[in-house]
């Protein structure tokens, strides 16, 4: 097996300018600075104390935990997206790092493999007390997956076998048998971590513990009867409280944890957004592992609730502060949302699980959205300052002042005390390759427009396929294929649900699809020529406007190119952007700009309609209007000059 | 002197149907309403305990106490309501209930003079260890506001007598000596109720207590040393908390209670928006009893500063629930508000003080802003359902939907378990006389336009001011002011900032001011004839527009006519009233409209930008346009037919 391979599938290798940068960025930036972040070299950040934390429970060192209960997961997510960005190139003097960090880890391991420093440190004897608050689950779940990713990055086994040793302690605790606790996370991770585990071990002990976690869920009390057996005390709160259900952050715990019904059984979308989201990615890898219909159905009615009742233009999730949650359908405020960017991370690995289990251009749709626009805008372009909530219209004056504003950062931050969105973005960005294709029965989909080298299995052939194109750029993506075998093989392009026009052409010819279904153009032919397959989808500039139940965006419209969506930015229009009203008949123009590695911006006429300044608060209505041309960027590319407004959804005409 | 009789002032009585409507909801629903609520007769609420509280603190029952800490207020608002009512007009059997309620009261009263239920039934060891919190100061202030108005309405003094021994006794234990509590009240009130108590007794030493527990906020660390003296233990929260400042609301206590700085040296108007007019309204009041000018300067700067920068057009303040606190400067979002109706009668309580420092028509013009619009809006029309919050724009599914709007409440309700707003409209509406006009030497002004007659005292001679008006559905008075002397008299109409034009004649003839000075048309004359006055302020319907840096308000409108705000409603124009540009060069058409007693409906041209139906969330951008007409009605009048979407601030073009 080569590395940068997906048994069973191929290999995949990103060569794309746009891509490449984000990866050096990651490799070059992300990664050091959270080693230094990790081991607190960095004076210019919080303490993490995360690294002394496993010196101290592998007796190296004297000390207490500190840091948040969580605090395991920062060492994991590092691990995971060093072993993700090991696997695109082997790096002697990151391994080395990671080693001796491995050294510390397995070290803090338990002999029954119990692993977890907040407990090991501070309150032994209160392990396994708290699943709801405390996270241990959680952070098993980030160790297997570092774990994985180093594994398979290097071939080096000794993470790998600790948390082996860790999922089997966890098998011998956790089950449906008498005498075994009957529980599940408060934070849903563990889950997808074990069938990652069940995929490279093959060890079947471990789907079938992540299937008892996610059925268990919501079928019993197990959180109100540890909260009884704890004297009814709360790990955060601290204090006694009198009620079993006590409110968390105005959401009912239940809904807040996604346990008020059986996982299977849930309609809607509800709480903190980012555990729905690893709860919905392990139920559809599961659907997909065992052939689950009805599981499957859960997903899609799930999938179905989230990207067509409750996600922002941006790929964005969580409406709300208050539990970092959803709200309700059609609840989409721009200005006082969550939208976290692990959230939109979680979006797409649950869009790739989706697409193990069923071809559908919806997922990779959605999983393009939140890429480019919530995901990406998560980091700055330098890769040095991270967005926690990204929403889509930001006024700084505003943040500044409103409390229910407050949590919306004007400027993206170095780091976190809660330090889960870099790391998460790290790991992403890393494995980005494993998201290009899906792979069936002599069938090949490409589900995401990025330039590379890939050599895909299916129907006992292997076939190299090259990308190449300037997508997000430009919709023209060339590709070159060719088979080792004589059999035919479908390869599928995914047509992007913002194409309004498309064509294809097959070594210069064009070309109708043998057919399109499920969003897909699908060319059925033996690819051993090697053969040029050339898409074009029609990436022109328009307008959008959201569904009229969508309250917060009457009477506005947003500006999208490709996957790209559009804000308007002080720096190009000044402020007091709601003032303007755009035009959306005259049309929107392209300008190519050299800036941030090239980037399509986009003019659109509008009137600013313009109250003068004034001593009073209110006056006669005497505004002066001024024809205006708009100037919008991708909203990835926010916040790279300084504070300022923006805003996604301008009133319109 | 008779009763409804300001003393060294004279008497006034309202003889408006508007108003006269009001106040016999007040006698007749409000006032009984609430004495069910008092005594737990009423199956649809939430049993109160309140007199029961007192029964038990006088040793009449056996029990606990029950309800918040501040329960005893509520009875003493009603005691003032009722006494605000009884001095226009006797009621034995209301005197009845009063009496007997006064009877429990007393009897509760501790021999010293203290009084407060909660602490003599519940923790007699722990009076006056937190006055941040505990709210026996605020109390306190009420039981001498309703004692002082049911002794000038009855001319009983048994309530009255208890309250100076209540006074007395804190004079005893608060003041500036070795061995007396430095300290001061957490929610500011006693002041104001001290200094009512100084004008009717004469008594300086209420007067110097007032000016101590003004004077001495925020210079000194009273509030941390009672946390340190408690064991760092806060009431609300129960448990010990690490810091001594720990925020409350999103805001640190200094801020939420107004002692950052001492009352004087304060810049701008901060923290919980109640106490900040409740304490305004004390400083105001000392400043012109004791012609103190630094204190006014301050009264002034806080007075610019809530007014023309953090005040709703609804004359409403207070842009969050974090606190029910003022923000910043400019910061007014419609949506996510606060502007608690108590907060608005506050601002007349300061208003009205300040008319006793300078006479200047800005204080009358927010008197009336805050009284037609977010005070009679607190209400619904039949005064029996209640708004605690007062927001400028509501959609019920996003009020529902949305936990930074979940506080916006979208149907009045009929009581509250913090029961502050509906007693606080009861005891404003039963003494709006009070806040007619106000009298200097040889002076007599025109705060509010409500037909009734007054008989005046200035210059030593009386005048008989009868008002005939329909204000303010219209904008004409008739003024027919009789002298009983000779000498000259000014008398200064109030010009309303809203009023574009007007006019005034005397005896038919048109005439000119003799002088307009601050915002007063006056005239000076002897008024020994029987003179017939008359104003008329074009009242019409006008487009108003927001200061632009009010990011809230861009690229809006709203319509007012004369005091009234007007909004639109769902019932008139159907809903997602956001889709709606209002056309404001077309001018607004006025209807007489018989309902509720009353009212002139507005309707302009606007155009309706609609996006069709769809099952995606986003979609290209092909809106219907629809030319609408657009109706809307008085803001004091909204949601008195159900349910359903309101908005005052509409996009215009």
């Amino acid at each position: 097996m080569e590395r940068n391979e997906i048994p069973g599938m191929g290999s995949c290798r990103i060569e794309s300018g746009f891509w490449d940068r984000y990866i050096g960025v990651i490799r070059n930036g992300v990664i050091p600075y959270q080693w230094d972040i990790l081991n607190d070299r960095r004076e210019d950040a919080e303490p993490s104390h995360a690294i002394d934390n496993f010196r101290i429970a592998a007796g190296e060192m004297e000390g207490e935990f500190y840091g948040q209960v969580f605090q395991d997961s920062d060492v994991y997510k590092w691990l995971e997206a060093v072993g993700n960005i090991l696997m695109l190139e082997r790096d002697p003097h990151l391994e080395e790092q990671a080693d001796s960090l491995i050294d510390v880890i397995v070290k803090a391991q338990e002999p029954d493999g119990y692993l977890d420093t907040y407990f090991t440190i501070q309150a032994p004897e209160k392990k396994w007390s708290d699943l709801l608050e405390c996270h241990e689950l959680y952070c098993a779940g980030h160790m297997i997956e570092g774990a994985i990713a180093y594994y398979q990055a290097t071939g080096k086994d000794q993470i790998y076998k600790a948390a082996c040793r860790l999922a089997d302690y966890l098998t011998e605790i956790f089950g449906p048998e008498e005498g075994k606790m009957h529980g599940y996370p408060g934070h849903q991770e563990i889950e997808l971590a074990l069938l990652k585990l069940y995929e490279v071990s093959g060890e079947k002990r471990y789907l079938r513990l992540a299937s008892y976690f996610l059925e268990t869920r919501g079928t019993n009390r197990f959180f109100e009867e540890e909260f009884e057996k704890r004297g009814r005390t709360t790990f955060w709160g601290g204090a006694r409280i009198p009620e079993p259900n006590e409110r968390y952050n105005q959401y009912p715990y239940t809904y807040y944890n996604q346990f008020h019904a059986p996982a299977r059984e849930q309609e809607t979308a509800v709480g903190h957004a980012v555990r729905a989201m690893y709860m919905y990615t392990a139920m559809a890898d599961l659907a997909a592992k065992t052939g689950d219909q009805a599981l499957f159905r859960a997903c899609r009615r799930l999938w179905d609730d989230v990207t067509t009742r409750q996600m922002y233009l941006t790929g964005g999730i969580g409406s709300t502060p208050s539990g970092e949650a959803f709200t309700k359908d059609y609840d989409l405020p721009n200005d006082t949302n969550y939208a976290e960017t692990c959230a939109s991370v979680g979006l797409m690995f649950f869009a790739q699980r989706m697409l193990q289990c069923e071809t559908d251009a919806v997922y990779g749709d959605v999983m393009e959205q939140a890429l480019y626009n919530t995901v990406l805008g998560g980091m700055n372009y330098e890769g040095n300052r991270f967005f926690y909530v990204n929403p889509l219209e930001s006024v700084p004056a505003v943040c500044e002042a409103n409390p229910e504003r407050h949590h919306v950062r004007t400027l993206r931050r170095k780091w976190f005390a809660c330090a889960c969105c870099p790391p998460n973005l790290a790991r992403l960005i890393g494995s980005l390759w494993k998201y290009m294709y899906t792979v069936g029965e002599n069938r090949i989909n490409v589900q995401l427009y990025i330039a590379g080298t890939a050599r895909l299995k299916t129907g006992g052939q292997t076939l190299l396929v090259v990308q190449k194109t300037d997508y997000p750029k430009e919709g023209k993506i060339y590709f070159l294929i060719q088979g080792d075998g004589e059999q035919e093989v479908e390869v599928a392009l995914r047509i992007p649900g913002w194409a309004q026009h498309y064509r294809f052409t097959i070594n210069g010819e064009e070309v109708v699809p043998d057919q399109v279904e499920k969003g897909y153009a699908v060319f059925c032919r033996s690819w051993k020529k090697q053969t040029e397959l050339q898409a074009e989808f029609e990436m022109k500039a328009q307008f959008v406007g959201a569904n009229p139940k969508i309250h917060y965006d009457l009477g506005r419209a947003a500006m999208i190119r490709g996957p790209l969506v559009y804000c308007l930015e002080e720096a190009d229009n000044g402020s007091r952007l709601d003032e303007l009203v755009l035009n959306t008949e005259a049309g929107i123009r392209e300008t190519v700009r050299p800036e941030w590695n090239g980037y399509v911006e986009l003019e659109a006429d509008a009137v600013r309609i313009q109250s003068p300044e004034s001593q009073s608060l209110y006056m006669p209505y005497h505004p002066v209007k001024k024809k205006v041309k708009v100037r919008a960027i991708p909203y990835y590319l926010w916040n790279n000059r300084g504070e300022g407004e923006m805003q996604v959804w301008t009133k319109a005409e």
